[in-house]
């Protein structure tokens, strides 16, 4: 799969001398896919020549493969009736996404000239915020009654598949449109003529309400893996379905959303984002995080004098509090990717907080010993002190480098369930909040440990 | 969906005192899926019954949603001709990623037992790498030859469809099985008896070769959004096909693979990993970065002298530092995403780079000044120094924060491009890369500017 020279190709057969009529045909061996991605590389007339070249289906074809900003960069070239009618043509959630972007006049114009029944569908699906897993669904399937018999059904399938895409699931409703259950088309094809519809139909196939939020149902819709999920009404009637390729660009999406807000961006950036944008994204997580940073600093501020009597311990202080940030960050993208996967009990919830801390405590263990040695072995050959007074100092950064560890890994597991816990996303809360927690521990810990161990005790200085 | 509450009543049912055939009807009308969930709330003798009373075609659909740890757990409380039949009726991905994790005596000991065609599959899979897409493949498709009328591609599909699920796409081959096209099941469905079938064949569908690495062309098959692709071997031969199902699993595995190498976890960790193994997953990493830190401590502590004549300016160490750290991360986490989705040219990398840059910018130049106010206030006010002295502090405190964020987002934005033009994954390298040479850069920074500016010229102390 070159996607390189496919461009190329499309691109020269677009450009080329031919007749309309040699070009369509030409097109029609290439996939939508490929098509829509050579648009971007054509200048603005050669893509007017395509939109005049190719038919309406094969243009809302194209459409449905763009991104939101190219589709409407290219609707603005063309020509209003003939943008009404591609939009037409388009799912009603792709329809939907693309008017939400246009000007509202354009938007207002368009959706005038649409046909009375493609219009009910595209409000409908836009109704639904873009939380909803309403406004992904498609009102492209098959839907037939309950009652019907097996050559009934096949001959429903054939008329209706004219008009619709997704056949391998096909819903069935009884005379109120209650969602009744589906038919794998698989099984209708194989049956005989004689065979009982009524055996055919799964009647426990996996639904979902078109009001539910995507983030709550989309790990339950992925467990089923089936073809198309029905989406209902809140009285059960059936009211579009989700296809697994929507399923996927879901799935994407959340990812993508949930990886993003771990680093502190509010959405997904992208290469060709305004720099305004890129910084509102980015700026108030940052100015949350300056705050946070301010309060670990005036604690800092309160052990001046200790710091001011012993100056060698606060080279390390860079040391203690990174570990700290790290350990915490691998607690926190376990337990935010658990709670995403899987519901847990109680009894979970303390397993997994004791599982952190105890994985803290061997690794606390390891790298405090591993510090206590070769800082030791540093301040006493590099900094030319003795050795009780080089291995007192690395004796108290083992010691709070092991106790930040542990302290950090319950914290980074605690945090974001709490925040799961009052309904507010834990990906995108937890972040600075450990880390400031984290900080003050392991400050406090730090120099409370040197001020105790080596000023008062041991006398160093 | 009440997922608790279906597990119940499908536990009730199992565990009933029914004859087994009732029991087997009464399961026939739940979704797999939730009889797969509920087998993990059943004890052992309970799921033994349920070994026994499901046919194996029932058991082989529960062990397509299960877990492979679940799989093997039960799949060790089952007799072990039972076992190689239901082995039999998996997908050959599932039972290849399932023997894989059995007893070596007992796996060669099934394999034996599997009927020889059903073991070419299950090898032929089995050979490929975790990370090539061949490992994801089902033979589970309907493969027509090219030279067919379109009735009787029409009773293929009725012969094929019996053995095989995936039937929305049909795919096409010539005499030596060298891949031809695809058929949308859609298109043969509405076409007539004397249609050509070679009109309904698409040849421009995309394909894959079964030795592509995941990684590399995930992308790319995510965009097609077909039902199924094919997956080829290098002479172009017709394997196997990968589904949207397949597809919607790589995808998640991939991103969750991405997500927890973000926070320096090898591989995605769970609640029910064993200790040791989280703490092999986690203590290189955190070696690394106890390495690393101490190289910048070294450096902080060159720095000593400066900060014994002027103690309060170590107090803000830990915030230039962390806003390094939160900018870096944040542009990490933004080229990550577009080195994923995107294929960069040169000149989209200078711009994502001087972007970046421009956002770190804008960015420091607020957070520079909000800095120099506010904490000049703090010193002013809380240390009780004069006005001059908090503000040369606080204006090299902001500077240096300026300056810091700035480069920390063009190294967010190089080392990962970098690490991706070496090809090392830029997710698992350039964490610990970048926090180092961030907290270098502001260390160096800070501690420099403090000395030039506070004690050399204005000889504050």
């Amino acid at each position: 799969m070159n996607r390189e020279e496919l461009i190329q190709e499309i691109k020269a057969i677009i450009t080329s001398n031919k007749t309309p009529k040699i070009i369509r045909e030409q097109l029609e061996d290439y996939h939508e896919n490929d098509i829509a991605q050579a648009m971007q590389y054509l200048d603005v007339k050669d893509r007017k020549k395509l939109y005049r070249i190719a038919t309406v289906t094969m243009l809302a074809d194209f459409f449905e493969y763009l991104d939101e900003d190219e589709a409407v960069r290219y609707f603005n070239e063309m020509d209003i009736r003939k943008v009404a009618d591609v939009i037409s043509e388009l799912e009603p959630d792709t329809a939907s996404f693309i008017l939400k972007e246009l000007d509202k006049d354009k938007k207002d114009f368009l959706i005038d000239f649409l046909n009375p029944e493609i219009r009910k569908e595209i409000q409908m699906v836009s109704a639904f915020d873009d939380d909803e897993i309403g406004s992904r669904m498609t009102t492209n399937y098959i839907v037939i009654r309950e009652n019907l018999t097996v050559p009934q059904a096949m001959k429903e399938l054939v008329t209706q598949a004219e008009e619709n895409d997704n056949i391998s699931i096909i819903f069935v409703v009884d005379e109120n449109n209650t969602f009744y259950g589906a038919i794998d088309l698989k099984d209708l094809i194989i049956a005989r003529k004689t065979d009982n519809l009524e055996d055919l139909i799964m009647t426990a196939f996996p639904y979902v309400y078109a009001s539910e939020s995507i983030d709550e149902c989309i790990e339950e819709l992925k467990d089923y893996s089936e073809d198309s999920i029905p989406v209902l009404d809140n009285s059960n009637k059936l009211l579009g379905v989700i296809t697994s390729q929507g399923l996927i660009e879901v799935v994407d999406d959340e990812m993508g959303e949930d990886y993003a807000r771990f680093a502190g961006l509010t959405a997904e950036d992208d290469l060709k984002e305004p720099l305004a944008l890129s910084i509102r994204k980015r700026l108030p997580w940052l100015m949350i995080l300056l705050g946070l940073g301010m309060i670990v600093s005036s604690v800092v501020g309160i052990f001046e004098k200790i710091i001011a009597q012993l100056t060698i311990i606060m080279a390390f202080q860079s040391l203690i509090l990174d570990m700290a940030g790290n350990v915490g960050t691998q607690s926190l993208a376990v337990t935010i990717r658990v709670l995403v996967n899987e519901k847990l009990t109680a009894g979970d919830k303390v397993k997994l907080v004791l599982k952190e801390m105890k994985v803290g405590l061997c690794n606390g263990v390891m790298l405090g010993s591993l510090s206590f040695i070769f800082i030791g072995l540093y301040i006493h050959f590099f900094k030319a002190r003795a050795w009780l007074f080089a291995f007192s100092v690395s004796g108290c950064i083992g010691i709070s480098l092991f106790t930040a560890m542990l302290i950090s890994s319950a914290v980074g597991t605690l945090i974001p369930m709490f925040f799961k816990k009052i309904n507010i996303d834990p990906a995108v809360a937890s972040g600075p909040l450990i880390t400031t927690i984290n900080d003050l521990v392991a400050v406090v810990t730090y120099y409370g440990m040197s001020w105790i161990l080596l000023i008062n005790i041991l006398q160093l200085s």
